[in-house]
């Protein structure tokens, strides 16, 4: 099968070729090196600012999501959440279920969050946003909201769980104090690692504020993290497959290589599609994926056919979008005869006459 | 390198194939019924109660540890915690931070639980208790608690984390409310998936009691279960694995086979290490582990030495335990000649005069 959906993605071969063994023990001093390798280089990838820290939770995004929620966020804070999309929803519930002062800022699906819309919100203490609403494929104008952010001293939380390495991301450059990813999206290896960067401002914060939850606790991941190790046994394998990737990104370049081979995928694939009857959803799309509207057919239909008639996995969207739209990812190990058996399947199904 | 730790442990060949592949994607029909059949042979291979339920959360055994505390118990609860090492103890700070009222029951350093440390406790509403203590190697008389928590009507928790597979555990039988376990002990997979079991008394509890953590949910974990599906991303691969592992299982003839083999291996090598200048820690231990206590020398040099000469993972111990015990672990795939190898590299060390 291929897998053209957002995660998880394909991996590179030598990438798999490390989960092909058992799982090492991890109360090392080996692992602890592979660890701190792994922070470093995360630190270096998202231009973390000096002095910042990064660790990894054996968990989805949405356990990343809620550390943030949990351990940088305290009920004094008044967040303004950008709720464009399924994610935007997920910080939304986040913060109601730990009882946030909240404001949703709403973007309708597809749609660009505009300045105005943060009018107002001034006085507010800490930003959530999904940088790429990933259900949506809307790359949100960053540099709009983190210059408003560095105006009104509000906190710059991102999630850039799809975001990282697929697009453009400067940490120090945006003033963020946390952001967050996930192992199985551009860094492309097995689903179940968070990784959660926070810089100094969002450290005070998390030393601070009281620990709600043990396993998602940032104070106890952090402690554990300068030795290079974790407080619970976690998921090492994938562990282990994120440093290979890691140092493979850095041999070829660094992430902004690896961004241009992305960009470049998605320019091709979106070039190759325009004659088909789709509508791209995204008003600014994020390069890790393309969500289209099919004008004739159900959407659900279209995910059916691609993978049980030509084997390739497309991404389904959730929820009341769920036949209206459909999803193509850009990111993992995609070769160009991959991506041209996609297109070549998409373009047949036109021919057939199930578009 | 060979590894004799408690987790993650060695795995069969087939089951590391399984993770020799990019991580399919998993919004699928064929991925719901691999865990609606997950689901079916933990229930069966647990002899879980009529109308049981299991979930399979993408964390380690503590979060699962915590899901319990905070989904099955509530405020109202009046709690006794077994603690006879770590594990107990981490219960016991699971409890403080979620405000659970509990009484904790100390037991000494690789000792059993005595029915007398009970007495007096008939009032409170539920037990949580490490069937084996994986820090000492004690496993604790689970047909007293039983007999005990029956009695006085009392929600019996139980950490089966390292003794599922490895020591008789037949939930029915214990009347037990809930039963936990891990991905990386004796089911023997890449670690990053703890089991939660819930049986019908549970369950209610869960669906009454209020949401404290999204990520943690037993409720969306079940409410999601249904359709043989997770709420977040889960370590698609690892559960991949637990159903290759679940279905040989099933072909050598039950959960009871599997058991055998490694009480088997426990045995021999407690037979084969007598004349070493060891003490054996666990008044009653559990055959997943054997907990050692060195007479002449530190236990974390022993540890240093196997890996470094030996190529051989030992167990070490944390905290004060450190330099005074250290673990062997008799899961996972182990042959004949691995065990041997083990069991000749303790002696040479003594011959050496390094005991």
């Amino acid at each position: 099968m291929l897998n053209f959906t957002v995660g998880p993605v394909m991996s590179h071969p030598d990438i798999i070729e490390v989960a092909n063994h058992s799982t090492p023990y991890f109360r090392t001093p080996e692992f602890s090196e592979v660890m701190k390798e792994n922070e470093q280089l995360m630190l270096e990838f998202l231009h973390a600012p000096e002095r910042s820290r990064c660790v990894f939770l054996t968990s989805s995004g949405t356990g990343a999501m809620e550390s943030l929620v949990m351990n940088v966020l305290n009920d004094q804070d008044q967040v303004i959440v950008i709720n464009g999309g399924s994610f935007g929803h997920r910080f939304v519930e986040l913060c109601e279920l730990h009882k946030r002062k909240f404001t949703e800022v709403k973007c309708e699906f597809g749609k660009q969050l505009r300045q105005e819309q943060l009018a107002g919100l001034e006085n507010h203490t800490a930003l959530l946003v999904n940088m790429h609403e990933t259900s949506t494929g809307v790359l949100y104008d960053m540099s709009m909201i983190a210059e408003f952010c560095k105006k009104n001293c509000i906190l710059l939380l991102v999630d850039a769980i799809s975001a990282f390495i697929a697009d453009e991301l400067d940490m120090a450059e945006l003033g963020a104090a946390a952001v967050i990813t996930g192992s199985q999206k551009a860094l492309a290896v097995q689903p179940g690692i968070s990784v959660v960067a926070l810089a100094p401002v969002a450290l005070e914060r998390v030393e601070k504020n009281e620990e709600v939850c043990m396993y998602l606790s940032l104070k106890q991941a952090l402690l554990n993290g300068v030795r290079g190790q974790t407080p619970f046994t976690p998921a090492v394998t994938t562990l282990l497959q994120i440093n290979a990737r890691l140092k493979s990104i850095k041999k070829v370049g660094g992430v902004e290589a690896e961004r241009k081979v992305i960009a470049k995928i998605a320019e091709e694939f979106r070039n190759s599609i325009k004659d088909l009857p789709f509508e791209f959803i995204s008003e600014t799309p994020s390069n890790a994926v393309t969500a289209l509207h099919p004008i004739n057919v159900g959407a659900k239909e279209i995910i059916r056919i691609l993978k049980d008639e030509y084997q390739i996995w497309g991404c389904p969207n959730g929820g009341e979008m769920a036949d209206l739209v459909f999803r193509i990812g850009h990111i993992g190990y995609i070769t160009n005869v991959d991506l041209h058996k996609l297109i070549d399947a998409l373009h047949d199904m036109g021919k057939r006459g199930l578009l």
